[in-house]
């Protein structure tokens, strides 16, 4: 690979628009990343842009130099992922770039996967400039649940929750509609529509009989809808996840009688229960998500799930939305973690705030080291 | 009073200014407002400024008038509250305008006591152009405290919380230092400084021995320390708010028997018990507060006293710090406020969201209507 070269201001910003292109692909492209381009003529104006759209269909170079046509030729590709170089269901990026007359190529984050990396190297080795790293962080964020998957080997786990501010998820007699705005849940269904899995535990199931699909949102594809039910005691015919509006899979523990399991209008899978705890083992469940080429989950469990997530360090994104109200009694949202003191609080860096409705939103993940102090 | 006029671009700046002026009052102006006001030039320029600093003290027409001298001949008197047009501790400040040659007013607030308002029709009576409203809003919060006084006849109860992003405010053993930034725990020691007094219970007390004296404020008057302690069975010798650094003062049922509350380092009052309830009577306490002209009382008190409060329907202001942090067990900021079902919720409205280093500080007031809903 080439040294980083220096880049332009141009190009910044057609990365930061290549980011925003990538987004637009979130909910749709399992298992494969979501890959934004832009493609600079070789007057530094924009001639071509494009995104993956959906797996099995072509990368996000091949749109943007479809888009550009002659006008690639001599310029310079802004992409957020590394090209890659291999042929998978489409063929290498790379070639296509150099097919296309491109002499420059600006990257965000490497591939990390042994079947495509070398993109980079090969554009070199065949006379392109190639520089890597702009913006990176922030294509790493749009990509967190593949970049997840490929280094962990698990879906990321994005946590949601709504509550008071104080902490209320629900009043004392169990009611919570609605303890956030419209616009708040408005927003939940965007993030389920950029998700490949949503989940719930049994709790939840039990008090809200939840739905868990998207609604309002135009071209959304529909999550998984995942229901931990341990003792397929829970979801009974008529609930409304079994209503066909997306596909639902009901994990059951593994060693459950076989015809206690058999639920009409979704897919039941066995899995080992925790060892020692409630509940099922949720490395094993995160396994078999996996398995399934789901890359991102919202968790919208109640506060036994998220409790026993965030206790298996489970937890890489948190979405809040806090109602500026009180309640004073009523569940929590996040319930035991195993945390007794707090020096071993699960710390958390903010990413964004803003306000939805006359809601806060506020995301974080996990910060990696104890807060500044005195 | 003469018809509002048309107010300038300059003089709308200039109450902004003077708002910003008056609550550098905040905090040492009881059992007064606390008051800005800017002198502008016959040329529009500024040729003044001055708030009222203490209680006592010149007005703060007349600081500004002083700074103005000459210039004020022909000017605009720009004031955050209607001149006041009686002699009280100082003159009336509608006669040293007209005396200063200034030949218009503009004010933001009326002045709703029975003593000192009139200035404005004085003043019109003299010629003068009088304006008022401008601002009105802005300048009625800066003054909520003075203001709840006249209007209720008890000091503005100010809750103040901190907890985690799921509302805890301590681990499961207790330990609380520190969920909140050093930045978040210097913001505080700001509220307290603009408080009369800083109000604890008895839960409070027990766990944390806090001290609740004003600390690193420049030229902060310390505010009233209340304990409400209502056996006389926590504050002991050795406690750190009898340590001098500021007034104390105890509050106890009026039923023990004398001996029991004598506290060397505080005063002590005696009140009646909550109808039907846990503590003391609150509408007593502020009661007594008040006839001790306490315009403001910052109420730091765990989930006990908060709830009570609550509900009370005695809680004006919310100041939270939430801290980027997840605990999953531990007391909540917010104890029983004999609130059962959502529809029952405590509803605010945000006045404010800002960052203290990492942590979030939110502030509400209570929201007379229902939120939006579909």
């Amino acid at each position: 690979m080439a040294p980083r070269a220096a880049v332009s201001e141009r190009e910044t910003a057609a990365m930061r628009r290549a980011i925003e292109l990538a987004a637009r692909g979130l909910g749709h492209t399992r298992p494969n990343p979501v890959v934004g381009c832009v493609i600079l003529g070789p007057d530094g104006e924009v001639a071509g842009e494009g995104w993956h759209r959906r797996a099995g269909g072509p990368h996000a170079e091949v749109h943007a130099l479809a888009e550009a046509g002659e006008a690639a030729r001599g310029g310079t590709a802004v992409v957020t992922l590394e090209p890659c170089n291999h042929t998978g269901r489409t063929g290498p990026c790379a070639r296509a770039l150099l097919a296309a007359g491109i002499t420059r190529v600006v990257y965000a984050v490497p591939d990390p996967t042994a079947d495509a990396r070398g993109g980079a190297a090969t554009l070199a080795a065949a006379g392109a400039e190639v520089s890597g790293g702009l913006l990176r962080a922030e294509a790493e964020a749009v990509n967190a649940a593949w970049l997840t998957a490929v280094r962990l080997g698990r879906p990321l786990v994005h946590w949601k929750y709504a509550a008071t501010l104080d902490g209320r998820t629900a009043a004392a007699d169990g009611t919570s509609r609605w303890i956030t705005s419209a616009a708040s849940r408005a927003d939940v269904h965007r993030l389920r529509a950029e998700s490949d899995a949503v989940l719930v535990g049994s709790g939840t199931l039990r008090a809200d009989d939840p739905h868990l699909a998207v609604r309002g949102v135009p071209g959304a594809a529909q999550p998984l809808r995942v229901a931990l039910d341990t003792e397929a005691a829970v979801v009974k015919p008529g609930a409304r996840i079994l209503d066909g509006a997306a596909p639902t899979l009901i994990a059951v523990a593994d060693d459950l009688p076989a015809g206690r399991t058999a639920t009409p209008g979704a897919e039941v899978v066995r899995l080992p229960r925790a060892d020692g705890g409630r509940g099922l083992s949720l490395p094993a469940l995160l396994a078999e998500l996996h398995r399934r080429e789901i890359r991102s989950v919202l968790l919208e469990g109640g506060p036994v799930l998220a409790g026993a997530f965030a206790a298996a360090g489970l937890i890489d994104r948190v979405t809040g939305y806090l109602a500026p109200a009180l309640l004073g009694a009523g569940p929590q949202a996040l319930g035991d973690a195993g945390i007794t003191t707090v020096s071993r609080a699960l710390r958390l860096a903010v990413t964004g705030l803003t306000r939805t409705g006359p809601d806060l939103r506020i995301t974080a993940v996990p910060a990696p080291a104890a807060p500044e102090e005195s």
